[in-house]
């Protein structure tokens, strides 16, 4: 798996660096000490109330350095990749954070980070301070046990406690705020692959038929390797995991948390996927899906659910500074709004006019009975389908024929304009529906069609020379604003189709083809437009 | 490349429920039209200004129903995936938005995106309502010609016309300002990966040693297959691509935009590396690194450069509904703070004290001459250096016993607290700085001990029984406090440590051992407390 890396010794300084710099940054900075000292602060922190600190390995961004901010943490001491951080930098941040109110450490269950976050709250107490520390725990893949990891319901911790620190409420109350928060999280996880620590030659643990259930935050092998499903049924079986785990009574605050690589498509996806588990009837409130805690590359997310209550709640709707933190939402049905009427095709009454019944049927006619050949045309120099694209035309305009108000000229090509928009596959439909659409909006019907010519090269980005069918049409509709007959227009658009043959494709399909394979063969769609002229000409 | 998917045909459609149910669907609804209707809209919008919308295919997402919200779009259109939405769907979404105001359409540069949004459009003026159309072509990797593709670019122009908007400008000045934006920016991507549309069997394009740069936003090759090389590199070669197509006086806002499955980390580094670049010194604002405008599963960034004109500054600094949004701010030097003096090691006169001294020494050296045989321990139930850690915890205090304060038990409990912090390795060491720094602040020393085990106990997680350090230590300590000699702790110790023999490893690596493979040897920790206190015993 090839990653956008310099070097594992300078990962995780060019990681922090590319925060502070970055939008998400202008209200951070990083403590200046050690070189092996990670620690990302509030710029703007005067230390009048309860600090609130978080951190661990780093490779679990945003977290932890991308929820420093307003209203959430004071700051975070990150370590290595997947390493603790050391005690000195911990006591550094505490230090450089810790007023009067006193310091909260929030601490992710693993030995490592339990010792030095538990050391340097010693060593703080011993210079002083007022610090208290919470255990998170919430990752029920093991069950509910002292041992049980901290994985992606921390981020709440930090929500949670950074919203009542702001408020002003003291140590001992923030504290025992987070430690009821860490006390109600349940977490699963589930993932397609495990993480790569930037080693080229590592393995997948994952066969292609295979997925994981209750795995860690650092690729520690999951509990249950599960076969490789759905999203669905993937998705349920995480869901049904965890709600095994909750209590049997109330509603929940859900977090749905993607793990590194992820694409927001299908993240969107996986929440539309809960909303058909059984969880998703006991879910009040949503949170992401987004990115909080993730496992460097791992392809897979994890499900949190914390009882909604209301202190919790309103901690976890306070708005913060932190960018990374993606908001909470109520969990209710999806709103819509009826959609607007489309006009109908058919707009005004249908009349007749022979002369404009004749040419139009021996046009679309015309368009039908060269349909192969077109085609054959077009397979040499496109996609093959061009005939077939004016057939359809063709075959709706001659199908909605008593429908038209024939007898207003201007009105036909308004209704034809709706008739192809609406009806005909492919571009030329397309282009001639705004050629009528144009038209039809003029009083008179020649300077109309100039009109929607020029629509035809804004809207469609070809100009005359390109290789298109506006090579033959553009001479066509010049010849009838001269006021020349249909008979010269038809040989314009002729002349104009049989000069493709020299052109250069500079638009659509044609352009990506080596000139050389279009020596000599005329534009389909010019080609087209000649034979319709061609046809209606011969009509009169 | 396993993916979370259920299928092709509602793909769509479940990333867009998906967005609403999110939690940053709360202001958002959809059109409830016909099934191939993928209209987005702000949820509460009265029609009192110029309505913006955008659209195009799918699978770029946030873009761009993502970027629905106050001061942006006022709605979204969405086709399938990479295909363009119809003329039906855009004309309902015109329909919805459109009052007295007008609607400012903001479409990428691709035919079919042209044609659909032109069209309806055309027809939507038919109907009496006021249009504009901004087409995007901010892709420089085939030069700046009329056929440049619209890529993550367009979400300035999103951005900076949505803010106009909001503002109560008008439809004539929002689409000046869109069309302004729109020809001011410049935009290359540069990806390791090509982008799998949902197709198993798809082999990948690039070879495990080459990237592609110039590449479009759907799967299209890229204009030049470039080596695989670092992230410094890469960046570098984007940057100086990027610049070469820029004017050559005058400062920038870069976008840096990700391609959908960059892990955040190296999204963050990329940011880092750009600001080694020649073009960091011309830029004065940053936007990102975040996901914009993504193209699927696709791993890879492209960088934007917008001149920083103040309108365009100004309108990008306005706060917006999107939380997909990622922010704007200066591109500034990282912001420091001087990291807090840490406490020095050794804060009290040294002293002496013959006993405590030999006590110490004896202690020390005794861990020094076991260092081998309880390594060769540790092999049978951990990772083998458990007598290396707890021998150089030995030598640290070895070489600081002319710096102790022995004639103050207490201060050097306290100042072994902090040496053991600092130089030891390995979870022990960390553990008995905690013992130590905690009982270091007691007056009695015999119940600081005991307070010092409750730490150990709360920080390391392990308790009485989990066939730990623990089993030897807190019997020892048990003793002392009851006021027994320093042999009968020995006792106590030897006897604990013998008993972890018949223990269940609860704790540590150990526990991650079959128990039939630990049958009868004991825990390398406790082994070591046994040793310690049994030679300090006998030193008396």
């Amino acid at each position: 798996m090839k990653r956008f890396f310099n070097k594992r010794e300078t990962i995780v300084t060019e990681g922090l660096e590319g925060l502070l710099r970055s939008s998400s940054g202008a209200d951070l900075c990083r403590l200046d000490g050690a070189e092996d000292i990670h620690v990302i602060l509030r710029r703007h922190w005067n230390k009048d109330r309860v600090a609130v600190l978080s951190g661990g390995g780093s490779g679990h961004e945003p977290a932890h350095a991308g929820f420093v901010g307003r209203a959430m943490l004071t700051g975070a001491i990150c370590g290595q990749v997947f390493a603790s951080p050391g005690v000195d930098a911990i006591l550094a941040a505490i230090r450089a954070v810790t007023g009067d109110a006193g310091c909260l450490l929030i601490v992710k269950n693993y030995t490592g980070d339990r010792l030095n976050f538990g050391i340097a709250a010693e060593q703080a107490k011993a210079l002083g301070l007022k610090v208290e520390l919470v255990i998170v725990g919430d990752d029920i893949a093991l069950g509910r046990t002292d041992r049980a990891r901290g994985i992606a319901g921390t981020v709440l911790v930090h929500k949670i406690a950074g919203a009542a620190a702001e408020s002003g409420q003291s140590l001992d109350a923030v504290a025992a705020l987070a430690r009821k928060v860490a006390s109600g999280l349940s977490s699963i996880g589930l993932a397609l692959s495990d993480c790569n620590v930037f080693t080229p030659d590592q393995p997948p643990r994952l066969g292609e038929n295979e997925a994981e259930l209750g795995l860690g935050i650092h690729g520690e092998p999951g509990v249950e390797r599960i076969p490789m499903d759905s999203l669905d049924r993937l998705m349920a079986r995480t869901a049904d995991k965890l709600e095994a785990s909750l209590p049997k009574e109330g509603k929940f605050i859900i977090l749905l948390n993607m793990l590194g690589s992820v694409p927001p498509i299908e993240a969107l996806a996986l929440l539309d996927g809960f909303s058909r588990t059984a969880l998703a009837e006991r879910t009040a409130w949503i949170i992401g899906p987004a990115p909080l805690m993730t496992a460097l590359d791992m392809n897979g997310f994890s499900l949190t659910a914390l009882p909604a209550e209301t202190a919790f709640v309103d901690a976890l709707a306070v708005e913060v500074g932190p960018r990374a933190w993606p908001g909470m939402a109520r969990y209710a049905p999806v709103a819509t709004l009826p959609s607007p009427e489309l006009p109908e095709t058919f707009i005004d009454a249908p009349s007749d006019a022979p002369l404009l019944r004749k040419l139009i049927t021996t046009g679309a006619e015309a368009l039908l009975s060269h349909e192969s050949a077109l085609n054959a045309l077009d397979a040499k120099c496109g996609d093959g389908d061009a005939g077939s694209t004016f057939a359809e035309s063709g075959r709706q305009i001659l199908k909605s024929l008593n429908s038209l108000p024939l007898a207003a000229p201007q009105k036909v090509l308004a209704t034809l304009g709706r008739l192809l928009a609406r009806h005909s596959g492919g571009s030329s439909g397309v282009l001639l529906s705004i050629l009528a659409t144009t038209a039809g909006r003029e009083t008179d019907w020649r300077s109309g069609l100039q009109k929607g010519a020029a629509q035809m090269q804004a809207y469609g980005g070809a100009k005359p020379g390109d290789r298109t069918m506006l090579d033959a049409l553009l001479p066509a509709i010049s010849a009838l604003e001269a006021g020349k007959s249909l008979g010269d227009a038809a040989e314009a658009a002729r002349a104009g189709a049989d000069a493709t043959r020299q052109m250069t494709a500079r638009a659509g399909r044609a352009s990506y083809i080596p000139a050389e394979q279009l020596a000599d063969i005329p534009d389909p769609g010019a080609e087209a437009i000649a034979v319709l002229f061609e046809a209606m000409a011969k009509a009169l």
